[in-house]
């Protein structure tokens, strides 16, 4: 594995597929660390979540994990530094040697939001601002502002085996826009994938990708691209207005496959044109979400695939049971496998993109 | 004009009447500095609260001005600093060498909202982060989080002529909770009235007065006015669930007093017993708040009086004509008057308090 600077810049960071074996990507969507440290439930939720990694990871032994937004319910996180719940999170990873990048979801950088309960009648909130003098000493010690995007990011980068990237600076306050390339084991390398990852907002920001992003994209993949001769496969948390004209009405039946349909699509608040590039681009083969974690389904929208991950984490609402989405690609001929592992090691779901 | 540490650690502050006179208190509320600053509106509307702030001070010539919370829409403000925008919307009554004091609205300490419609296609959002390096130096310099009540509180408490405090530590992140004593003019001075201030919480913190801001309340009254024998006026922003009790219909009528009622009132989210207490206590006249521009009526609710300011700011919501509830306070026999100072010179809504 390698990164290597490209012309513009930008990191264009390269893993590389294993020889003689496909390559295996492990989907961890909506993990949400770090809910109500005040009780009981949310440390133990934490520890479900982290026994949820390890069972998949024991299982399928992926080559790359991409943490799919909402690694952290910030809104619930009452410390400054809430990058100590995303190494929690990236711990089962990180523990292995198995390289990972992340994107960010609508919960990862929001600012505390005090629950109402603690201020009924007689309660009183558990926390105080620290006592230590009498008047303002300079630092806003009890705000709880989330901690930004950049931060959490420069911090996850700071870890080995970390592949993010906080993405071109003048896409900023939008983050985590970058590309990794899955290179062929041959010598010398030559490219069988492009996944690339786009920060959808919420939090801090709204929940889109703007005019900005999409301009990035394609003078990204007009460059390394540029024949739309390798297939490109992309991911972000919040699903486009796209998802909806496919959702499945009540069951799921073919040609979507899965095995949750519990709720409705929860869309992007505007859409300023990145799936108008993504279905000209004949390259483009699948985009992968997370955000509603009642639903599991792929379905065909035009030449694409529109897929949700799986809810992995504990934290977060919805109580169906964990698990993560695979997906396997081949080099020769490529071909892009799916489905999804369960915390008990079942599969279910499989489908072929 | 004194501070005096009072004997728990809280500052005590005193202002004294004039000799002869009554005591002259002007109301600015919802004032909104800072809004739109990518548009000229947003400019001029600020222009146009200055011009009604120097109005009314021209006329009334107060021996106090409160800011009554929404002094800026931090949601609109797209810079680190906050205080440029306070700072303007106190410079009117600083120029003068009038005293203030401020407490928080929900507006102040509001994280910055992106507007949606910079995403619209083709829109580009106007703002980029610095592109001084290429890479992340370690400051969140695009975030926007808001500026923190207590560093506002901090920059406002720096100025010759603020009367503002931060208030008891073990009350943050609530913070504008603190009293002010009205003096006789003779010597050894004694109180005439006690002023207080209390959050009512909104923007980063939720809108309500806690139970420990009442148990503070309760402290401090015993302790400085033990036989309730000073009258009492208390301020803050949101108004209680109280205020919908008393609210009228359709057009103001006695006992109700005031010229616009156009809206519905716009109470806090959790009450904690702030109501009980005041009603309870004989020497509280009145409470003053902001919050909805819409009304600016004074109600009775049993032997308290429930007052709205009037929407003073070009900023925020609402073209109803702008102005300043003034109060006056008489110290033999004592009384308090009230009307209200239009931009335009004109008084109405006179009632005795």
């Amino acid at each position: 594995m390698e990164t290597h600077e490209g012309v513009c810049g930008v990191a264009e960071r390269q893993v590389q597929m294993p020889e003689g074996a496909a390559f295996k990507i492990g989907l961890f969507a909506d993990l949400h660390f770090g809910e109500d440290a005040w009780t009981e439930w949310g440390p133990r939720q934490d520890l479900n979540s982290i026994n949820v990694m390890n069972s998949v990871l024991q299982h399928e032994n992926p080559d790359l994990v991409i943490y799919l937004g909402d690694v952290i319910t910030a809104n619930n996180i009452m410390i400054a530094n809430a990058s100590l719940y995303w190494d929690q999170a990236i711990s089962p990873v990180r523990n292995r040697g198995i390289p990972w990048v992340s994107v960010f979801g609508n919960h990862d950088d929001a600012a505390f939001q005090w629950p109402l309960e603690w201020f009924s009648p007689p309660g009183i909130p558990p926390i105080h601002c620290p006592q230590t003098t009498t008047s303002y000493s300079g630092d806003d010690e009890c705000s709880f502002k989330g901690t930004g995007r950049l931060e959490l990011m420069s911090n996850d980068m700071k870890h080995n085996g970390s592949f993010s990237s906080y993405g071109p600076r003048n896409l900023w306050p939008s983050v985590s826009n970058y590309v990794i390339q899955v290179s062929s084991p041959h010598y010398p390398p030559s490219p069988v994938a492009f996944l690339y990852f786009l920060d959808s907002g919420g939090g801090s920001y709204p929940e889109l990708i703007s005019n900005d992003q999409v301009k990035w994209f394609r003078q990204k993949a007009e460059e390394i691209n540029p024949d739309s001769r390798v297939p490109e496969i992309v991911f972000w948390h919040i699903p486009s207005t796209a998802y909806k004209v496919v959702a499945p009405k009540f069951d799921i039946r073919k040609p979507c496959v899965g095995s949750i349909n519990k709720e409705s699509v929860a869309a992007q608040e505007v859409e300023t044109g990145i799936m108008d590039l993504l279905l000209n681009r004949t390259s483009v083969k699948a985009i992968f979400v997370g955000h509603n974690h009642g639903l599991d389904w792929c379905c065909p929208y035009n030449k694409l695939w529109l897929c949700y991950a799986r809810h992995t984490g504990y934290g977060g609402y919805g109580d169906w049971p964990r698990g993560a989405r695979i997906l396997q690609i081949n080099e020769t001929p490529f071909s892009l496998h799916s489905w999804i592992r369960m915390e008990d090691g079942q599969v279910h779901s499989e489908v072929i993109l």
